[in-house]
């Protein structure tokens, strides 16, 4: 059974995804120049969130909103409750400053569009079945858990500095939806739902998803090498965290998608999505905010880990919830 | 009939040209973070234009050149009309200064590639034919425009300097060919015209077009909302011009194209564009322009006037073309 | 038959490749401020470079590799070649300095992915088979070449400062693997071999292709125009060997593909195809490697003449090899 997974396993390291992930990783690794402009970098974050959004939105028209409820809450959930466990994991751990352990939690709870991307291509590619809004559920698990992060530090610091006083959520809320990934998803998601884009959606924003996600790839890939040399200047438990953590919340999130399957026949396919976005920590929108609300953490510590070792632990471990997909949801 | 025609602008609000560009406003009076780097915005300007130019040039290849004279004729007038209208209009009104008034008019008589795009999609989308060298009028209406402009305000500053003389019109009209929007869509409309482009107009420039404006329309929805603060420093009479000018240049177009199709033919769609060019004001070469030959006007005036305000009044008056084109062309 | 190649050239250059060459060239000639963003150009190259580099890999996976021998020799041999032919018959020519002369033939000796790209597409346009790998013997040549010149550049150095000793070659090949250009192209090599990048090659990479290409030959024909103007301030024998060069060394590609189709069967349009690589000069990654590796030699001199000159006449010269292939080769 081992030797059928690593089978499956390396078939799915070949497939688009993960190859230019990899791809992106050894490029680094041997010191090339090749590099893809920033602005094409953010241009193909915002068509691939728009087209996330877009698609949820169109197929949210037609969905059973009761059958959204009980998945929205369990991320929810997750996503504070990922925050809360990895700020009293790392709290335990030695060389672990509060703020620092605080911002690298609430980064791993938090969700990465490029990573839900590569799920749903992955599922898309393997012809394993999904409800269309489930990638709306997105917001739900990204918002509380850098709410919980933000809530968290502020007590902290609070707490420090000897004042009292209650901590304004409302603020901190509006702020994460302004966020460039979240308003392009949500501006996508309210085409999607109020407007009819079928038209834009089918000609340019579907058939330009897997292209894009390639490139993306590529760039993280890049990017997760270059993280690595700075987490090296901060302590080593990150990396232990960052290795483990994608597969501790992945399980977690698979668990949740099991719990709606049998609460109200949540598809396998969702469980699957559900488990990405658990496992996944936020690279696009969740360091600029974090940086913002909590300028007292460290960046090596938190991107480092997130971005060096978190997402390609959460891309690279996609194919398991898939294999696991298959082996707990009877065909 | 007119809740006839609420459920017809409702409807194409829906559209997708439309509704980016609200989504665009809503995004920005939001206060998103969420922005389309400025290398994009500009590559999908030029490639939009390339796009109108060549297509334009490989219909008027078979085209009966005798049928373009008359419409191109009244493109010419109404470009250079608009402005003169514009300039006495504004020029009455109190707290106008002639330059600004001047600018503002030159741009609102001056041609947007933008909503030209939209215009074509839209009637793509309700299948209203027009002949395919319409587009090409662009030119025929915006250097009329801008050149009348930029000699209307010469004239001024040779008149309160007290100097006498002649304006000189060639350099004028060569450095409005030489802005980069005029070039890209001659550039199209000479490819289309002299090679032979077709297999990379069929298969790349075409069927980005609708995907690509969509991203356009997102950009001028954020852009029209920013510009609203710039306007409200200016007198408020430029809002009122900003809002009228359009709906009256739209009719004034659109009864050119009457004329045109009673004189020669000219389609009830060809009508619909002849109305939305001459409604729409410029939003990319016009600007760059006008500051540079008439550097003592206000930018805040006339590109508030222009990108807050008329553009989206010239774009949500689409769809009123669309109704009048139903209403007084038989079927 | 002079009648009928004019003819046939005549007809090469409204194709779409070599029409937007002109285009832009003729935009720069009439001052036009129409550009396309670096951070575009950028990408679209490296997309080409992915492209023509999976399409190459997912056909090597199923080559005869022993086919790929003798044409892979060849292209080392020409790289070399060129590079020594260059170096001599610059060195005999008056006014110009040995490290100008080593880098202006190092540059021409040396691949662009673009002319490549354009030859590539216009195969396809006349339906001229060749061997799917073919494109993958850029590195071949272009590795060689750039090594050649920069070795005989520090040669040259070391006999100047009376030094002695051994060039290390090992350094040099590495620097050359990792610029942005070959990294891309080895990059996609390796995706196309060792992945299965078939769906994301399908829907995005191939349709892209075309397109991108027209992009890219707008830019290069504007650049081209620029660098004239360069090219002025140095010894005019530069733009003779600009303008012979490419006809020279495509002759000498032609010519070994010649040999190779006796030898091992190599196709008509793999001929073509190595025609181009040996006419075409390095415009993306050879530049700054040859600035960073022979930092005396002056830019007007060999950039000068490779994108002012030599790259124009070898997309040019694209519709001789085809012509000579239909008179060499018996249908």
């Amino acid at each position: 059974m081992i030797l059928d997974f690593l089978a499956t396993f390396g078939a799915q390291l070949q497939k688009p995804t993960l190859a230019f992930l990899i791809g992106g990783m050894v490029l680094a690794a041997l010191g090339s120049r090749f590099e893809i402009p920033d602005a094409i970098y953010r241009f193909v974050v915002a068509l691939l969130l728009l087209r996330i959004g877009l698609g949820a939105g169109i197929e949210i028209r037609e969905a059973d909103l009761a059958e959204l409820i009980v998945p929205a809450i369990l991320a929810m959930v997750l996503g504070a409750g990922i925050v809360l466990l990895g700020r009293f994991t790392l709290g335990k751990l030695p060389g672990v400053r509060v703020e620092d352990g605080v911002a690298t939690a609430g980064l791993f709870g938090a969700v990465s569009a490029s990573t839900l991307a590569a799920g749903m291509v992955m599922l898309d590619a393997e012809s394993v079945a999904f409800e269309g809004w489930v990638p709306a559920l997105y917001p739900f698990m990204d918002i509380p858990a850098l709410i919980t992060a933000i809530v968290l530090a502020q007590l902290h610091r609070k707490r420090k500095e000897g004042t009292e006083g209650r901590v304004a959520l409302w603020p901190i809320i509006v702020d994460s939806l302004r966020g460039a990934a979240l308003s392009a998803l949500l501006l996508g998601l309210a085409l999607g739902l109020l407007a009819r884009p079928e038209s834009v959606y089918e000609s340019f924003y579907d058939p330009l998803f897997r292209g894009l996600l390639s490139i993306l790839m590529l760039v993280m890939g890049m990017e997760a090498y270059s993280r690595l040399a700075e987490l090296r200047r901060v302590a080593h438990v990150y990396a232990a965290y960052a290795v483990a953590a994608p597969l501790v919340h992945g399980l977690l999130g698979f668990g949740a998608g099991y719990v709606a399957h049998v609460l109200t026949g949540f598809s396998p396919g969702g469980a699957v999505l559900l488990a990405v976005m658990a496992a996944s920590s936020s690279d696009i929108s969740g360091p600029p905010t974090l940086r913002a609300a909590i300028p007292t953490a460290n960046p090596s510590a938190y991107v480092g880990s997130s971005t060096g070792i978190g997402t390609p632990v959460a891309l690279l471990s996609i194919p398991l919830w898939l294999a696991l997909a298959e082996t707990v949801f009877p065909a």
